[in-house]
């Protein structure tokens, strides 16, 4: 069986184990609170569907971890939709911080309920995610359901602590290039990581497996983000397309950038000259760092990671198997993306 | 031993263990972000002290009725963390709904952190306290941590739309007097409830015993609610001090102007029609609500509550003890309070 096969296969599950979790409006009078819940999954109102739901990676990724490490994939069912409410939670609060507008194409929450309510939905869909994990209890048993509660929170921990980073960093024009690795830790890979954490953790494995496996989701992670980062400015949205898609507009401190900084040449003085970016300057500022090796520095960190990931999931599956091989096609469909 | 003298056998311990569940911050970069929760739970900066960390009144409850169960509390101090962290962490996404800007005397956190920080702190706090629930794990067994988490999700989740309502009904003119309890029973007797159940967890009690705590905190969390809607329109602090400490000039939907309402009469003619309430008017609207019978009202309704949150906890403990006293004593405290 290939990726898209078992995706195929789990979707379904996947979707029908997140609804449970969410569809829980005790009266009518709450319905409009749990509403912008199933909104913001995709389920309902404007634009509702696949396209607003996303491709369900995290779920996919727990399923398929805990099948290579030789469980089944249905008992982690609530381990993957838990990871995904957590997803989905942390993107409704980064939403209000960041005032972003749109997802997925679609008004965000805060736009619909006002911040007050956004943050207040976020934390019911926080509390819903714990309550999915628990339900590993029941599929597994009380153990395993503790364990795999750490491990989420552990992950929930981290991605405050990035975000916590990424705002702080916002307000600063100068930042060495370790700076980034710690963000990118919580913001990024913490997540994929609690992903392939709990599939282990589900399939009961020993530790040394275990740890293959977070590893592997946290390389993973990483080496996503800089592949994320690379296209950010040289990807054809943000150089051939409109310069407005390009990081560079927005200053955000990605890998190149830092990178550049660090070089202390042209790229760093124009940038730190700049209190905007004008979106004409953009063709310009991406070729400097071209120039100043940021981009062949971002393909080796990228080239590195990946790597890594490989070489752990090579040690969590000593033994190929197809879902192994499903893993190592979403690792490639993730990390060899064009746009 | 009486409840002072549990109180402060209990005290120490308890601030450790709420101590070890949030100073935690992996490395010096994230000092500043750990930093707004030890200011918010009152360790640290100006203010810090026991005024401005609070009575503790919910962990205190937890472990009272673990003892009052016939259980041993030590084992109960993870419980009794996270209910407190929980509170907490409410606190602080409420003041950032509610743009409140002082608590315990002591700016808020989004004041010293903004707006998007201190929404991310709130949901490390709220990390922190699943994480700390589940340390029951360690102290009894894997069982009693998942049921304890249970108890704990269902509060947060009952607190999130209590909040939910109480942010929608400021937006309403009339509403009817049944909207009341639903919106009180998520805001205040959600968490008291908890506590009380918590300790029945921690003891490991009959089913039939811990619905009785349960009730218990439940209708003490009710009442609790129902003497400071009266306090705030009728105390000292609202009617011979100051009026801007009353209830009636913030427009606040509690029990007596609900009861009001429903009234039809002069109070409902005059609240409807002001815009804002006057402070000088709060003395006559005051009067109108005891000429329409909205005192005695929530008068009864305290004795009522307050009897079934006392025949609960009898329920609950049939055999007298120093912990069930205590808790009778707490009780009493919580809901025979002057100012």
């Amino acid at each position: 069986m290939k990726l898209q096969e078992f995706a195929t296969l789990m979707r379904p599950s996947i979707e029908e184990v997140l609804k449970q979790a969410v569809n829980r409006a005790p009266d009518q009078r709450l319905a409009p609170f749990y509403g912008w819940l199933t909104y913001h999954m995709g389920w309902e109102e404007e634009g509702a569907g696949v396209q607003a739901q996303g491709k369900r990676i995290r779920p996919l990724m727990v399923l398929l971890c805990c099948l290579a490490a030789d469980g089944e994939w249905q008992p982690a069912l609530p381990a993957a939709a838990a990871v995904e409410l957590v997803h989905n939670f942390s993107l409704i609060h980064d939403d209000v911080e960041d005032q972003g507008e749109m997802r997925h194409g679609r008004p965000t929450v805060w736009v619909k309920a006002g911040t007050a309510q956004a943050i207040n939905a976020g934390d019911l869909l926080f509390t819903l995610a714990q309550n999915a994990v628990l339900g590993l209890k029941d599929t597994i048993n009380a153990q395993v359901a503790c364990e795999a509660a750490f491990v989420l929170n552990r992950a929930c921990q981290r991605l405050t602590e990035g975000q916590y980073l990424d705002l702080s960093y916002e307000k600063m024009n100068d930042l060495p290039l370790d700076a980034y690795f710690p963000m990118v830790n919580g913001k990024t890979a913490s997540l994929l990581s609690a992903c392939a954490e709990l599939g282990a953790v589900c399939a009961q494995v020993s530790p040394q497996r275990r740890e293959a496996f977070t590893r592997f989701g946290n390389r993973l992670g990483m080496a996503f983000q800089a592949v994320d980062d690379w296209l950010g400015i040289w990807g054809d949205a943000a150089l051939v397309g409109k310069s407005v898609e390009s990081d560079l507009l927005s200053k955000k401190k990605t890998l190149p950038v830092l990178f550049g900084l660090q070089q202390k040449g042209k790229f760093a003085d124009q940038w730190r000259r700049a209190v905007a970016i004008n979106p004409d300057d953009v063709p310009h500022l991406a070729k400097l760092l071209v120039e100043e090796g940021a981009q062949d520095f971002t393909v080796r960190e990228a080239d590195r990671l990946t790597d890594e990931a490989l070489s752990a999931l090579k040690e969590a599956c000593p033994r190929e198997s197809d879902a192994s091989l499903a893993l190592l096609e979403l690792a490639n469909a993730l990390l060899r993306r064009d746009k």
